[in-house]
């Protein structure tokens, strides 16, 4: 049974994107238009996400809750901007119990206004400062155009809802969290991002300031991979937070908000996968090491089948490990089926190795012989552990270094429209969101993030020539 | 500043339940109707309970999924009974993006449908079988009355689905899942709980047969607290899900499907909660120990202070444990209102503990002195894990000695419907829907369960007199 292959990704990384994540079995196409099914694979990949950043949220003294699916309508109203960014994606329920309802409700986009309608009720003094909330859920955002993880009706997040006494404390928080996300990124995806801050036109809608984590894609665009808001104090002036401070004043909180969604599972696909599938970084893998068998005759098999256990009872306390007794399929069927699955380490045992009590490690990021090395039995869970840390570091560099190769600083509009579309482009901007608009026209590409990281000094905006202090990324984008 | 105190359990139950949900600060009314807010003492309440399923589950051979929150309104229309039953209680979505939907949306009450649609994409042959999957998610159900964790629109639940080649497969999965539920309840949450089947007028929307873990609550009312259904073929032939087995024939496939939702929150309070509020199970409670640090000048206080971090450093790797370090309240407040969070051991240090190198130990499942013991600073870490088995013990005991004082068996009708109202009764019952019926209408007490664990033998209904084989639990219920 030869094993089918997938489209290439030069060729056509839209397919190869939508054939990995159904092949793989990441998640399939729900019966409502752009909603999804996120299977097994999908959600144990997102259950270590979910972990990972939980770890992160309880160590700077977050505590999870759960607030209501469905919001009044009239809630939207109440803060101008969030209102204009939110109403025309809104899911409307009008029915319930088979009755008209008196007022219609939304199904949450987010969660700012239903949040901060309790914390109205719930905060009195500064003794109920600072609310540290987060909520991992279900939003769902009538989408036009919708793609597996990246962009769907219903898709799952955490929310970040914290409310501060001060402007100064509310603002830590934001950068806080943004760090938090980038460490993240970079530290258990694999996944190199520039943090940064987002353009008046490209903030989320109700903040003061919107911050995010840039990543850049296997085809040079790029993608939204987290974000964090420093609301002021629109929310609570819109829902009347109010609290007694310590000076025996009645002031408004200042409030911060911060996700990360499953599109990010999409970024693990598009920055480390290649054209044979998925190549998932070891930290978040749901199986970091499948064990494939290999003989000839039932004899072999038992000898073999019998080593595979004992690899298995070795490694399973301390990793995820699988083992691939299939009988019906053949072990190249099976190396295939595992790289398509992007598991960071194959270990082939045959009856060689079993005569030599040794095992074959084969990475998944280094294809082919040079990246295989046979292992004494005795010294496996020592070899493990650091040749996953090897591969985190090599998935790293790698899309480091292509990302770098691919951030281009034109000069000039016509090198800048030249160069996008295969990159990003680093250039001076003038800050007008009039440059912007024309940009996007004019070529597609968006202003992606203002890096925190500036070289200081002056330029020349690429649009309008006039003066620039700061430098920002112009790319297309999911 | 005096604590104030709750309304008694014997006065009025139900006021105190809602006084106790409240102002421990599990939950809280959302702005819709019947919704709730899970605050985060709560939700960190239902994290353990996940915890303590989710691995009997993964153990179990069974992988978490995530299926669309909304679902066609015709799906539901395709099993009989399934529609009959749901279609009272569906939240309708009509309009999203700002247009109106050519086919309204429900949002999901139960995933039977849509899992089902999805099994019938995804199973080919026998190998695709058994399928074994638990989705975390919200559902909602249009309730008319209701209550805080115990019914509310929205609720927070896991539902197992499971598809499988033979009918005996199918069945013993249902009750593997029913002693699964047995076993967290007994041996996590020390709430004691009677497994049988629910009666045909009693059962699941769609199921064959429904199996329950029925429990007594304080005021001796019974709740269901988890389920587990088999549901033959109904929603297989209903979908279309269909496999070629070994013997190359196409068969539909025999499904289950079980639940345990964030009523079970509701049990907890109601089974263990004393006037002086909630008494949470050691094994789930978000908080297991709290250090309450006593004082009366600053020079006791940094001595104190010292000792209590000594102690939360000592218990932290291994406990759930807070040190209250509040300084605007008294201890005594806090006594009182680590009391009403159910906290089951209370760490005192006061000035005398510190210079005698020990710290009082206060139990919340024995109120005031007989609860207390001294115990010296470094004997904490091998006393505290016996001593939290041995409030869990005593908990179960307790309830359990509730529960089975509080179960009649009455002789006559007459007897019964004593009974009923200060107890359950557990009695003889013919089979009959009619005469389920006529006591439902009569008495208010509902079929709860026919006990796995039967007398055997016969006797004569309760109700109409004729001969019977099975004996089941009539009682009030949640």
């Amino acid at each position: 049974m030869a094993y089918p292959k997938l489209p290439s990704r030069t060729e056509n990384f839209s397919e190869w994107y939508n054939q990995v994540v159904l092949r793989a079995e990441l998640a399939d196409y729900a019966p409502v238009r752009g909603c999804m099914v996120v299977r097994p694979y999908g959600w144990a990949l997102w259950e270590n996400i979910q972990q990972a950043l939980d770890r992160r949220f309880k160590a700077t003294g977050h505590q999870n809750a759960a607030f209501p699916l469905l919001i009044p309508l009239s809630f939207f109203e109440r803060e101008k901007e969030h209102v204009e960014g939110f109403s025309p994606e809104l899911a409307i329920v009008t029915h319930g119990g088979g009755k008209k309802l008196e007022e219609p409700l939304a199904i949450r986009p987010t969660s700012e206004t239903i949040i901060g309608y309790m914390w109205s009720k719930w905060i009195r003094s500064y003794r109920d400062l600072p609310q540290l909330l987060n909520q991992w859920g279900n939003v769902v955002r009538w989408e036009l155009r919708t793609k597996l993880f990246l962009r769907t009706l219903e898709f799952y997040w955490q929310e970040g809802h914290t409310a501060h006494a001060t402007r100064e404390e509310a603002e830590e928080e934001t950068m806080r969290m943004l760090r938090i996300y980038e460490d993240f990124a970079v530290n258990e995806a694999a996944i190199p991002v520039i943090p940064g801050r987002k353009s008046e036109s490209e903030k989320f809608a109700g903040a003061v300031t919107t911050y995010t984590i840039e990543a850049m894609m296997g085809d040079t665009k790029a993608l939204q991979a987290g974000t964090s808001h420093f609301l002021g104090q629109n929310f609570a002036k819109a829902f009347d937070i109010t609290f007694l401070d310590r000076d025996n004043q009645l002031k408004h909180v200042w409030t911060t908000s911060w996700g990360l969604s499953t599109r990010f599972i999409g970024a693990i696909i598009m920055v480390h996968g290649d054209d044979q599938g998925l190549v998932l970084p070891p930290r978040l893998a749901p199986i970091q090491l499948v064990i494939v068998p290999i003989w000839r005759n039932d004899e072999q098999r038992s000898q073999v089948m019998e080593a595979a256990q004992k690899v298995q009872a070795l490694l399973q306390p301390t990793y995820r490990v699988h083992l691939d007794d299939r009988d019906h399929v053949t072990p190249g069927f099976k190396f295939n089926d595992w790289e398509l699955r992007g598991v960071p380490v194959r270990v082939e045992i045959g009856p060689r190795d079993v005569a030599q009590g040794a095992v074959t490690l084969a990475r998944r990021d280094i294809p082919g012989k040079p990246g295989k090395q046979t292992v004494a039995l005795e010294a496996l869970p020592q070899v493990v552990g650091p040749l996953l840390d090897e591969i985190h570091a090599n998935m790293l560099r790698k899309a480091t270094e292509f990302r770098d190769a691919h951030i281009y600083e034109p000069e000039t509009y016509d090198e800048f429209r030249e160069v996008i579309g295969r990159g990003w482009a680093y250039v001076w901007w003038c800050g007008s969101p009039e440059c912007e608009a024309r940009i996007k026209e004019e070529t597609k590409a968006t202003n992606r993030v203002i890096p925190l990281d500036q070289p200081g000094g002056e330029g020349r905006c690429i649009y309008c020539g006039a003066p620039a202090k700061v430098k920002a990324i112009f790319a297309k984008a999911y």
